[in-house]
């Protein structure tokens, strides 16, 4: 494809986004069709300072302003490690301690370059169901979830064919639902948290409580080596997670009414050994006449899931 | 007020609207700015063969559209006990045992009077959470969820401004989201429901089954004058389902990001005795800094909730 189709013509407006995590920070100019048409990632230096971390994402979006299509960008999206909050336009992401409520439009906006361009933030989950809805599994779907399970548990809502930030920027907080009210204290403040069940950390934490002889690097990708080989305990971890997950979206479809669920992430990516008990539990759970139809679809998108959404939130606000 | 001001000039629409629940159907005229100018109920013959709950609908019906003021109806809007599949125009109420699949919209088209006018079908808590938001306490809020805690648990969601029924108009089903996956089993086939913990019903018998000596008819409302006499078995059966309402209202903040819960029926009633233990268990759930300032707010509107609401989802529509 020449770069003439990826960006339409000299008029079509694009976007830039970016997308900060705790590991990376990844910054694109985005078409209005969905193609990434560059890419600029740096390392997140995620316990530095405050500055020095803003110094980086100054960076990536520096890989941007200097990029020939710099003109044509109509807006700035910025899918971050949450929680965010939209109405300021701050962030406080758990696993970069020294932002806490740092003021990351403000701070983007004052960039060489950016000029008047509105700048959109939303949570890093509500960038990627952005991505899957527009690009992904959850294309032909008004109504969906759309969840990353890997060293946390992600999601995003998809509701009336429009990604849903929310007031804050951060609805579809499937990891901090409560499915034991009596259960173990969350880092978060509740208890018996999804992703204190569900997560990847939590598989394999659970396998090692349960007797598992950690191999490899201990985390879950071993677990679900030892799963595949048989290990009653290993499968055990993540049946457990599957069905924790099973159950939060089953409440979610109660709540919300949904059509799909889309799933990706670490945990995800170990396929049927995940899916499978998944959806069984599924079957268990999600019992009203309207949610025991929920189609459970992989992810389609991969790690550039995060830019491409923050540049569909971009597009939305326009 | 005259009529003139309840309904605007002769030119301003009206809105039909029905409220079928298992007790009783109300049927009434509803102008564009939320009055009810014209009420007429009639008892539902609820486990009658399926032409006999119909016949008692159509009789609600034709106290509408024998109104001098039924030419200026615009459209219908109906709300149903549920679940409801508003894709077909069909009911299945659980406690309208003969109708299953029942096909109310198609039914209501063919009514004499109707003619062509739209027929907008959707959950009596979704039409009630229409109604709070239009008339009621939801009004100067964009993201709500409005709950009626009473025989059972229903709810509604506001989202962005609007009423959300989802594409079944079951949307904001909250009494049947799992608190407790390996609790009791369910009427609806899942396990520990919230409805099963927080309802009146679920109050009544946990006082009995606690040890209350039941007075009075051993409704809810007995356990509330027992607790409110300082009966300490009565009054842990309203704080567990207080709890278990606190659970449920985090949980749902936490997935769609809220700014405000309304609450009402039989069981909000009894107003701090309930309300109080609930603000005080919320604290502890809802600890993310997006859930954490929601608004707790009891219900404005009273039994007409259901015939305003189902109003406003036939408006919504034009």
């Amino acid at each position: 494809m020449t770069l003439h189709q990826a960006t339409g013509t000299p008029d079509t407006p694009l976007a830039a986004a970016l997308d900060i995590g705790g590991t990376k920070i990844a910054a694109g100019l985005v078409s209005a069709t969905g193609e990434l048409i560059h890419r600029h990632q740096v390392p997140t230096p995620a316990t530095a300072a405050a500055h020095t971390v803003f110094a980086a994402v100054a960076e990536a979006l520096d890989a941007l302003t200097g990029h020939p299509l710099w003109e044509r960008v109509g807006a700035i999206g910025v899918g971050s490690a949450g929680p965010v909050d939209a109405r300021r336009g701050t962030v406080s992401p758990v696993n970069i301690p020294h932002w806490r409520d740092f003021p990351l439009v403000e701070q983007v906006r004052k960039q060489p370059g950016v000029g008047e361009r509105p700048v959109v933030l939303g949570g890093d989950a509500v960038a990627m169901a952005a991505a899957e809805h527009w690009r992904g599994a959850a294309r032909e779907y008004r109504d969906a979830l759309c969840i990353v399970v890997s060293t946390g548990v992600g999601a995003g809502l998809v509701l009336d064919g429009r990604v849903r930030p929310g007031p804050s920027g951060n609805a579809g907080h499937l990891g901090h639902i409560s499915l034991d009210p009596d259960g173990d204290p969350c880092p978060c403040g509740s208890r018996g948290c999804l992703e204190g069940l569900a997560s990847g950390t939590a598989i394999a934490r659970r396998a090692r409580e349960a007797g598992w002889h950690a191999t490899g690097d201990g985390s879950a990708a071993a677990v679900a080596e030892a799963a595949r080989a048989g290990d009653p305990v290993a499968l055990a971890a993540f049946d457990r997670a599957a069905r924790a997950l099973a159950v939060g979206i089953a409440n979610t479809a109660a709540l919300v009414d949904l059509e799909a669920v889309v799933i990706g992430g670490g945990v995800a990516q170990s396929g049927e050994l995940f899916l499978a008990p998944l959806r069984r539990h599924l079957a268990d759970y999600a019992t009203l006449s309207y949610t025991r139809d929920l189609a459970v679809l992989p992810a389609a998108l991969g790690t550039d899931a995060g830019v491409i959404g923050a540049a569909a939130l971009a597009f939305a606000n326009d």
